[in-house]
């Protein structure tokens, strides 16, 4: 089946390792539905489940590589939401080294988490909506992984296996709102603040063993973060074995993975978005994000 | 249509003001699926959909208190998560003024929250599965509010309307997990831990203004927390709005308001559920959850 795949545009939508079923899915709009999509060079096939409900289905990863359907291209196409009705959104919280020091806080022993409700997210090039109750709307580009299989109760191999592929979060916070109270969910889970996408790219896209891919943030083209996420502190597969210690991950699941240094509420003075800024946020490999603030 | 209702008990199953539509909705194991049902006296007249799903059908409260079906008895009915596919369950940290001086934290400013995931839930009388990676699980007695409209941005009178009843959760936490971070999450959603029910009583069943009602929580029928809701820091309301603010609120969401003073993790030595352990969680005028511990 592998060799049904067409290649991939060597320059900006993949870089196969040539060892497996790679894949690069998207979740677009056509026709007022929103559907799953499989990259082939500078177009989409259209696949007829939309992506979490894909994941959800038995052996989805034979059907999204040879299901065929109707080509839009890249270029114009609306993407949603990478997944529309994720189960559990899971957000590690810092988990980068040199964003803990930027924080002032005590290095963790353990992982630790909050989530965001599935209404906050939008699609790679929506609008992102700044809420009127606060000016103080920050950014924070994560790695994110969403989950391809059920698991409960895993090590780290068991946690690899479960690993659908690779996309990019802005984990939008409201930072004032943040504060309100120690636990954060409120300042993290604003309407429409938190683009998600624009791929889902297999583990086999990459190189084996632990992801090492750069992340960086913008605003009108200022870069204002830059990591690797070698700076990890806990990595994907001993954060997804933690959290199914606590439960089952399912299919469609989104666990973002923390941010590195360089948010603008640790500047000086503090930088937070306003109406008409562009957030570019990319991870070379996967993709870019770039929402307009209104 | 306030006719067409047959009176409650009057012992224990509701205390109609007779000032309105009231109900007392449950959900229930029936052939396989699960339902909503309409309390009558001792039995359950079984509806159609299941409740979250009610929930989210305009004029549900017609469909509610007019449908009729199979009559099942209150007693050995096999109850259900109240709801068990919330979009939102929204869980208040702090709230209780005597809960706020226990565990020496300051008064908040504003109210905050976290979350858990639906797969925490378990019915009246299920089953709590104890977590084999903790021996510090601990109750949390809670008023519960579940949404039966959208609402975005509304005022305190707003979000009075936006109530579709009341209910009881013990927000059973797992205290080490809870606390590897500031963010709570992890210890607050293992799953097979949160008992959610056995009633949704709609807000007509209560006097008029702000809730008052008394709130229990024992073990093996000792007596660990009593309160009433009189004491809440932030109501009802005030929760409602807040969290309106931030995202819309839908139909089935569910909001618990926090749990009063005497947790086992602040006794001296510190009290956790063991394997056997009978846990009840009681709000006389909504119900009883009875949850033995495995």
């Amino acid at each position: 089946m592998v060799d049904d795949i067409s290649p991939c545009e060597p320059d900006r939508h993949c870089r196969a390792a040539g060892k497996g079923p790679t894949m690069r899915l998207a979740n677009i709009r056509v026709d007022g539905r929103t559907r799953a999509a499989r990259a082939d060079g500078d177009t989409l096939v259209v696949l007829e489940d939309e992506l979490t409900d894909l994941l959800r289905r038995p052996g989805w990863q034979d059907l999204a590589l040879t299901s065929n359907g109707a080509r839009v291209p890249v270029a114009g196409a609306s993407f949603a939401p990478l997944v529309t009705t994720p189960d559990k959104i899971i957000c590690a919280g810092l988990n980068y080294k040199a964003h803990i020091a930027e924080t002032g806080r005590p290095t963790p022993e353990h992982p630790f988490f909050f989530s965001k409700f599935p209404a906050a997210l939008i699609g790679a090039h929506d609008e992102l909506r700044l809420p009127t109750v606060s000016e103080q709307t920050d950014w924070e580009v994560e790695l994110t992984v969403v989950i391809g299989e059920p698991v409960r109760d895993v090590d780290e191999s068991g946690a690899r296996a479960a690993i659908a592929g690779y996309t990019i979060m802005n984990d939008v916070t409201v930072r004032d709102w943040q504060h309100h109270g120690p636990t954060w969910l409120a300042g993290k889970t604003f309407e429409a603040t938190t683009p998600l996408g624009p791929y889902l790219v297999t583990p086999d896209e990459f190189p084996p063993g632990e992801i090492d891919l750069e992340l960086t943030c913008s605003v009108n083209g200022e870069r204002m973060q830059k990591s690797r996420t070698s700076d990890l502190l806990f990595g994907v597969p001993v954060l997804i074995s933690y959290m199914s210690r606590v439960l089952t991950l399912l299919p469609g699941d989104v666990i973002a993975t923390g941010t590195p240094s360089g948010i603008g509420g640790r500047m000086t003075p503090p930088r937070f978005l306003e109406p008409g800024d562009v957030l570019t946020t990319a991870i070379p490999g996967i993709g870019e994000l770039q929402n307009v603030c209104r």
